[in-house]
């Protein structure tokens, strides 16, 4: 093939896919999980595909950090998903995809964005999952393209290098907590990591985690609102470590903070192999998703007030009101930037 | 839209998939129903988004016809599979969608069609399902092309009419059984044990086959009933011999007794070991679930009494009210010892 | 780890998880079989873990026994399952396992107790699936609670004992039908139409009926061959009545025809409206699918031709004799017209 055609054929892949009951909540609309599992299993064959595309061994691309993802309009049942992912940037050893999401209603024509996501991947060797193989480059339409990745990939290596070392313990919720508090909606939620789970190797795939972590939020989110409340955004998740098929995973997630029109959900991931050699419990994988309360017709309702309860449940409000006005603020630089 | 452009898109779809371990049997190999499946989901998107394209009733399609499909190569297990559905003909009341499956090996790059298929469908109003609709026409890429589609409808037309003569005339059942009767409501369901039934080694979990055996009861009970009707209590059950993947699990449910608000109904599960060299068929596990019937508002319903036919079944319905008599004794002690 | 800890950390697990469409049935009402499936599962995972917690082989709790287990209260699609397992008890070979489960409704915090269920499990070696391996002990909260246990474990290996000499008289089969035949390989399979196989409205889509017609002639090709055997082709089929939610799907299959290297199964669905006014069971669909069979390396192997006994039978194998001749004289001459 020539060196002109591979530059023609962007590394790019559409998934597509009818939306069942199963998918959604009893209000009909999509889970946030749902998604979040689609666009990391797009994410997952293009990379992998990508990796082997050289000689040499064979891969499978690991899911290595998603960058903050939005979801901006809702999807119900029986509208189509499509899902489509582009690798934007690679290097040494990691790769970059970046996913649109866009739902369609057959019935009407109507199309909306709903989301638009990053994440990275690493290729891990088939033979050996703790070697890290090289990645083939890609292409760029220009150089200031490929500069913008460049800067992209700087930037979350040292973010995900911080958040490594934080690690939280949740402790167990009072009994007969009073309403509004973060006792009151705190839920858990244990996965046996099964075969179905697991795609090229013995290894969890990414999106089966995001999706239990949106699983475990909404639950919180029911609690504290009493209400239909759906994901309206998700912070970055890194994945620091590999979970091994037949692991107990077990899913924590608790109130932080409330804005009056939104609430932040904390949701931590501990693993515990159990069947293996060292069954040193660990964790996975933690974070921030943002839910909002919707009344029948879609439209946002006030979130209760949370009660906070202590020094330590203080600290972590502030910390999400810090996160919270700062979105907030990007959100508007953002729309003033917008031509 | 001008004349040229809605010429130009042809109607067309792309669905794609990773396989997992649930699409496919022991060996790995994807199950030809699932790839029917996708193939139908893609017609019936295209189809449904087609028939929408004009003003007036919203529609659903319907499948009318599959024509022929061969199976030209498998597709295993973390593969993707792409699905492209384009629409070729239209008449004034159907479609004809014909697809194109091929799999994808991203760890080699390997691509292979697997499937071609033809779909007929028809456009069903949302608010009355009998009334069908007229099909938007679509723009042919030459008259011959519009042509050799004419004489696919007509040859489809000529053959479905035929088969439906066919089909209406096969008899009956010789022996249909008299409503509430043991025969009458008597059921089974076979259940291949596949890779997503076994979780840590090869073997079931107890869980699958419990699932199964309430699975059947509840057909039984629906049909002795007609309404309704929910799990009351499962009489214990033993689990004598570990049942291996790839077995072949028969469920056979039959009522033994009722009472006048609740049925009893015997449960059987016989494990055929399809891949083993011993192949005996043995009894796996059996037991006693009972069931209640209940109205729109959750209350309780009188269930229709069993009709009793031979020295067999008079037998079995002795010793389940003998067992329904002794539950209830212990029901009473047990509330009566309570503070 | 110090006496004191030991006997402060009770062994014990809480699942959760949403109840979704597919685990209740078209009224919402959550099956009993998803709810023991639940229980099994956190029993399996308890006491797994617990029998690994020492040295020397890795081992997987084997369900043995399931004490009666009463369902209190119904549980619905939208509300949480709260799963607690304790282990109450342990012998030298089993575990005893006991579970809560409770339903919260969390848009209206009502909770109810729904399930107590007890059960008994046996460790086997990860190498040796045979092996049964010694359970560690657990610490009692008083000598009380010892004994306590220490009856329900004699009473129920007593039971158990008695159960399975009842099950090992069962006889056979009467007439087990000759291997190669007709009646050997026959099978069927009853589906209930669920609200995960209906999409845009309440029908089923043809693409569900499509999976199940061929997970029944797979079963079918299966026990005439006893090797692995995929799908080669479909024959066409037609779709003449649409099929309502709520219906029960009875599936059959039967081997009409076999050539040295394949074999034809004739697959037939009746549709029984169990919820309709109208209860007459009618055919919705039959088609024929051609199936082969396969070595591990996917080689083709040859298929045991068929027994065939009546005038009946020898017609269909003579009808099928003539499709097969059609489509192989079909193929040649695609092939030679082929550039």
């Amino acid at each position: 093939m020539s060196e002109h055609k591979s530059s023609v054929t962007v590394p790019s892949l559409q998934l597509c896919r009818l939306m069942r009951p199963d998918d959604a909540n009893i209000f009909g609309s999509v889970h946030g999980g749902t998604i979040l599992r689609m666009i990391e299993e797009a994410g997952g064959i293009i990379s992998t595909r990508h990796c082997n595309t050289q000689d040499g061994d064979r891969c499978v691309a690991a899911l290595g950090r998603v960058e903050k993802t939005e979801f901006l309009s809702p999807m119900f049942i029986g509208e189509v998903a499509h899902v489509c992912a582009e690798i934007t940037y690679t290097s040494q050893h990691s790769v970059e995809v970046q996913v649109h999401v866009m739902s369609e209603n057959v019935l009407t024509g109507a199309k909306k964005v709903t989301n638009k996501a990053a994440l990275w991947y690493v290729p891990c060797s088939l033979k050996n999952v703790d070697k890290i193989l090289d990645v083939p480059p890609i292409k760029y339409a220009s150089p200031e393209q490929e500069e913008a990745g460049r800067k992209r990939h700087e930037v979350q290596k040292t973010v995900r290098l911080n958040t490594k070392e934080r690690n939280e313990e949740v402790p167990p919720p009072a009994s007969k907590p009073e309403p509004h508090t973060v006792g009151f909606s705190q839920s858990s939620l244990i996965h046996l990591v099964g075969p179905n789970d697991c795609m090229f190797n013995d290894f969890v795939n990414g999106g089966v985690t995001m999706k239990l972590m949106d699983e475990v939020a909404g639950i919180v989110g029911a609690r504290h609102c009493n209400t239909r409340i759906v994901t309206a955004c998700v912070d970055a998740i890194n994945f620091h470590r590999k979970i091994k098929k037949g692991s107990l995973l077990k899913v924590q997630g608790r109130i932080t903070f409330t804005s009056p029109r939104s609430m932040e959900i904390q949701v931590i991931v501990d693993v515990e192999p159990l069947i293996e050699a060292d069954k040193a419990t660990y964790r996975a994988v933690s974070a921030f998703f943002t839910f909002i309360s919707l009344d029948k017709d879609n439209r946002p309702l006030p979130v209760p007030l949370l009660k906070v309860e202590g020094e330590e449940e203080q600290r972590r409000f502030e910390e999400g009101k810090e996160r919270y006005l700062q979105n907030k603020a990007r959100r508007i630089a953002d729309s003033q930037v917008a031509p």
